[in-house]
């Protein structure tokens, strides 16, 4: 015990301390550094491919094809992140020149520090040691120490030598990025409580994201904890929709809730559909559809123990009925199949059982008449998504449940499914707790480099002082906001006080 | 005490029914009512001004050209939030249409819920009832629930008196701003514990401000705190500067660090300045002027007695000398006399009774020789400001200087003073830890609204059903990032998806 912690005491203190001496290199202001290490590991990623998703699928027990699309989704988030750093647009500058009753003040987006990031399990590459949390501290400017999932330590040694790789190319401090050789529970505990690390992304549980939430809190200098965590992501079938196709929903619903094995943190948890021969058409063929699948195994071995006790306790729970899977085969490996429940909306809204986050091949199903779900839906927790589905008659409805549902959620899909998150500028991915311990932030797309980034205004700055985003000659070419207005061009002596002292 | 707690009891809950029950109406999408409040408020402040002020001159003996002027700082406040709402910015509006990979994403920003506001004691209007967090906490749409400062519950009433003609002149419910009537530390403990309370905005003391963010980090659902709390707001002088006029650099000291009788958050509490000749001079002008000031009151008795007792034990010393002032006058009532000690760098960096922040009007003289002030820096906590005098041969030491003191403040001045927050879009009032507990947020500007706003993103929205900022028509006028230009164009049907259905 002694000796490992230890061994633990110095990697990271040697971690801490090389991640804090390229901080000044790493974070200035020129991402022309940082630029050429996300194109540069993107197309290191490209290059390992095969290694990569060969070693990831042993240890994940995921299919080749989505690991090798993952690959592909990993490199378009570095593709993103250094568009978007070498536009300016994470700089958010703003610049108000001096008026005769005020100073100039400009402001602009500096880099936290280095930053602690936790590797989630089910997406080995996207949300892993080099996923979107890497990838937007990275691109901050913030030097990286992960700790990477137990579960996965080859995928995660190869994932940090393509880092490395594109570090030492673009000549880079190697601090920059470190990938921690322990990956247990001390050590992600001990990298949150260093005084050097300045914010933590994490994507896995609501236990989990919970303590780190309350240890980083605890801390003499409190930090942010960025928690992606559980999710139920309801979807609300209206009457219409369901009447015009049931079929077809229960068909893409079963695709969306088996997607990589339902180990998705926006997968359908809990579906709302309305009583009645429609509703009851859309579950017979959601049915058939799961039970024409063979159980697939899961992420890990503690994934599928859940899967076993969660859905045999809740089989028993009054209320409830069994309409697909719920027990692992005899000699399942870690294979489980695809389980369906259905319970009425009364026994929905009294049974805390089903309102749990159950990672995995598992859907609720809940039988509602219209006017009590609608007015249901304020017993809800924060989540991730929530989803309409409308079909003919359902506009009113929809729009009052909608505007109830944006109080609840990071994301409103409409006539859609929750899986699949695009990696874009507007997408959110987050929510109010206990979606994630930040509702303000997302960890997918361009807008996750915010997460890593706070403002410093400079007052009446000499011009050789200030830094370059925000000289009057725009050396970067950036757009800045200029009293009041977006803009990339320069600014003309004539608009600010170039002497660096307040007008009186 | 059962008695009390039940009155408690009873107030708040009633509060809190109210402002949940108002925020369907006061948070919505369209700002004109919010915007009639704002300034309706306004007129109510200029109409009571007299009785405003001279109400609170009586509860804070702060002179009445100084209240004066703060009630027209809050007007401001108050002004520029109206417009920022009617201009549409705080919306933050992106839109990425379909494309054949993805569907269509549009994001926009929408209120918290519910807000607690802790009125801070040495700005009873401009970060008091209707101050800067009431002011950004309102224009974002959260009803807000304030817990006055116990030293003023005149004031108090009066600005909430003004507030409610506001709300009723306009049409909004009254549960969009209540003022508590009690104002003791359980009322506030009550108040961040409840479960309807989204957010939680305090301005004052290290010690109540972290009690506060500890409450709320350990809630069920943890809520973000925005505290703003002490600062050293250190002052580098650096040798070329006071060579070139001590004289002048001394008398401007003092004004800043007399200015409010030392009651400023933005005090500069510590000064380095240069060993030798011209800082002699500095520190006997600055004697000189501090010595010609009469005691004047502090806010209230708790300031009066925390600086007795402070400055007497700095006296007590090792390596500290006192300069002016620290001690009370006999039958000082509330009165302190302008107070400051010298100590040398190595005294300062090794003695933790020199960083404490100490309100009121004292102040700590460090005298350093060039290279080992520079290297102190990195000893040096988060604050709100620091602030560089540089002159002639400065350049390159003033560089590096800045370069380090970007990574511990909120704002950093050159050759002027850090008191005098200016209200502007780039202003940022903020700073690591412990200058506030959330270091990405400002207090001060414009953009101290995104305290209160999280992002919602919607997918694949029929075009009506989506918020009206961000519908294609854009029927509200503001300007939205598209595609990745900001414009305030309507969007056509060629470029986005208006069915509501994801390309395939």
């Amino acid at each position: 015990m002694q000796n490992g912690s230890q061994v633990l005491s110095g990697s990271l203190d040697k971690a801490l301390s090389a991640a804090t001496r390229s901080f000044a290199q790493w974070g200035g202001f020129a991402p022309g550094l940082r630029v050429a290490v996300l194109r540069g590991l993107s197309e290191e990623l490209a290059a390992r491919r095969c290694e990569l998703v060969a070693t990831a699928a042993t240890e994940t027990g995921l299919g080749g094809q989505r690991l090798a699309g993952e690959v592909e989704r990993t490199r378009l988030q570095l593709a993103q992140f250094a568009r978007f750093i070498e536009d300016g647009g994470h700089f958010d500058a703003v610049i108000d020149p001096a008026t005769d009753a005020r100073p100039d003040v400009r402001r602009v987006n500096v880099p936290l520090g280095p930053v602690a990031v936790f590797a989630a399990s089910n997406f080995p590459f996207a949300f892993g040691v080099a996923g979107t949390d890497t990838a937007a501290a990275l691109a901050a400017g913030c030097p990286v120490i992960v700790k990477g999932h137990p579960s996965q330590p080859e995928t995660a040694r190869l994932v940090a030598a393509a880092v490395h790789a594109a570090l030492t190319a673009a000549g880079a401090p190697a601090g920059a990025f470190q990938l921690l050789p322990e990956s247990g529970l001390d050590t992600g505990r001990a990298l949150v409580r260093a005084p050097e690390i300045t914010a933590v992304a994490f994507t896995g549980s609501l236990t989990g994201g919970r303590a780190l939430f309350d240890l980083a809190a605890a801390r003499p200098r409190p930090i942010p904890v960025y928690a992606e965590m559980g999710s139920l992501n309801p979807v609300f079938l209206l009457p219409g929709a369901v009447m015009d196709a049931p079929e077809d929903l229960a068909d893409a619903y079963v695709e969306s809730l088996t997607a990589s094995n339902g180990q998705l943190c926006t997968k359908p948890g809990v579906t709302f559909l309305p009583q009645g021969e429609p509703g009851d058409r859309f579950v017979a063929r959601a049915v058939r559809q799961v039970e024409k699948r063979e159980p697939d195994a899961v992420l890990n071995g503690s994934i599928w123990q859940r899967l076993v006790t969660g859905t045999a306790e809740l089989a028993d729970r009054p209320g409830v009925t069994v309409l697909a899977g719920c027990s692992a085969p005899d000699g399942a490996g870690r294979r489980f199949p695809v389980s369906l429940v259905q319970a009425a909306l009364d026994t929905f809204l009294t049974d805390p059982a089903l309102t749990e986050e159950r990672f995995g091949p598992f859907g609720v199903i809940v039988r509602y008449d219209t006017q009590r779900a609608l007015t249901a839906v304020a017993s809800l927790d924060g989540h991730l998504t929530a989803t309409i589905h409308l079909g003919t008659g359902d506009e009113d409805d929809a729009r009052r449940l909608a505007a109830d549902l944006t109080g609840k959620v990071g994301r409103l899909v409409w006539n859609g499914w929750p899986t699949g998150v695009a990696v874009t500028d507007a997408m959110h991915h987050g929510g109010p707790y206990p979606a994630s311990t930040s509702a303000a932030h997302t960890s997918v797309g361009t807008h996750a480099i915010a997460r890593f980034l706070r403002p410093v205004a400079f007052q009446n700055s000499p011009q050789s002082q200030l830094p370059a985003p925000l000289q009057d000659a725009n050396p970067m070419g950036i757009p800045r906001r200029v009293a009041g207005r977006t803009t990339a061009e320069a600014i003309g002596p004539t608009t600010t006080n170039t002497e660096g002292r307040a007008r009186k």
